[in-house]
């Protein structure tokens, strides 16, 4: 199961970090590491927090887009300091990570940590399936990035050790599509509503944003995209 | 119960392992901190890497020895990298938790870290009534000492939390609507759906299932069905 995972830092400002995150990964058997867009990277400082978790450095995968991060991914939990008000499932660490042993084999999973400053951005969060809350200290909740990478990464190892030391427990028979597919059926919905005069321009981003946060907490199977598409296309030609 | 515990961080090498420390246990809402012998303390690297725990840090103890540290001690909790073949209790991080919170009121509790090089001296072992074991890649349990206090940090919170029966409080809580108004979104689809002639007749029920089955796992809100609904009215409106 932790080989299904990726980490993928968004926009990491410290090399130091990316290295101690590299290393608490591999603490916890984890080893696949994505870097979007990091400032000062590569970097000495990098290297030597990283310590003997070279290898897990020199492999991570540094591309230029969050789009590119995910291609390929099923399911997306983003790390939150804190709780937010928004429609998405908000689950503790454990709660997250029990919900990824819980996967089937095919399940392709990231966590994705925003920058140091700002945590995650918000066009970030509407890409993600979960929030994962790390349950801190209301007056303090200021984890070091590559602190929260090792308390993600141990749960997920105490995760994965409990699955194996199980019965294989009734998996998850819904296999979300890849986010690239998610995403196509966004931008159908959207010219569709756009085309039938559904946005009246005022409120279209809320609306949008709406739409899409239920569609992240859908998580449709390939399938049921085809099927939700069909309909889509369909109600277009119908208007022509 | 955070209140009753201390961690102890023996012979600590590195200044910025201290201050990452603090960090991490203030995160956790721990705050008693104490120092046997540190090297190069206290530091700029300290302070800076201690963030906003700098009064964890101003308030750390400072001791020449392993008595002075534990003197009113009733549980010492040595940390261990790797399982030893000792006669002493040897529990997992969340074992350990649980027997803190499981503790009574009056039992003061220390966490004892060795160095950074060599972990726990046997002299310190000697004094422990139960090692404390992170789960870790067996092939690379070398958790930075930050790292290690932030995991066994997070482990006292989440037992404090469920010992005190409050789960990590939790907002944003989805709130599904009553099955009439569920069964009204899907008649309205349905009705939506017969009028643009996306049905042929041969699958329509097959279908009809599937889109309930989606309908009920997004189990939408009020106002998400409201919004849903919105946007059926108009594309039905769009087609007269």
């Amino acid at each position: 199961m932790l080989s299904r995972i990726q980490f993928v830092l968004s926009h990491p400002s410290h090399p130091g970090n990316v290295g101690a995150a590299a290393r608490a990964m591999k603490t916890m058997g984890l080893s696949r590491l994505t870097l979007i867009n990091p400032k000062n990277y590569p970097s000495a400082d990098a290297t030597a927090r990283a310590s003997g978790a070279h290898d897990v450095l020199s492999q991570a995968r540094v591309v230029d887009s969050l789009d590119e991060a995910l291609t390929g991914v099923h399911l997306i939990l983003g790390t939150s300091a804190r709780l937010r008000r928004i429609a998405l499932p908000q689950l503790s660490a454990r709660e997250a990570a029990d919900q990824a042993a819980a996967s089937d084999d095919q399940t392709q999973i990231a966590v994705l940590f925003g920058t140091e400053k700002s945590g995650l951005s918000n066009a970030e969060i509407d890409r993600c399936h979960a929030l994962l809350n790390i349950p801190s200290n209301p007056d303090y909740s200021s984890l070091n990035l590559g602190a929260a990478v090792q308390v993600v990464s141990y749960e997920l190892r105490v995760a994965a050790l409990q699955r194996d030391g199980m019965e294989p427990e009734r998996m998850a028979e819904h296999q979300p599509a890849p986010a690239e597919q998610l995403a196509g059926l966004l931008q159908h919905l959207d010219d569709a509503l756009a085309d039938s005069g559904f946005y009246d321009g005022k409120q279209t981003e809320t609306l949008k944003a709406r739409v899409r946060r239920m569609a992240q907490r859908l998580a449709p199977a390939e399938a049921e995209i085809h099927l939700l598409r069909g309909m889509l296309a369909h109600s277009q030609r119908k208007r022509d």
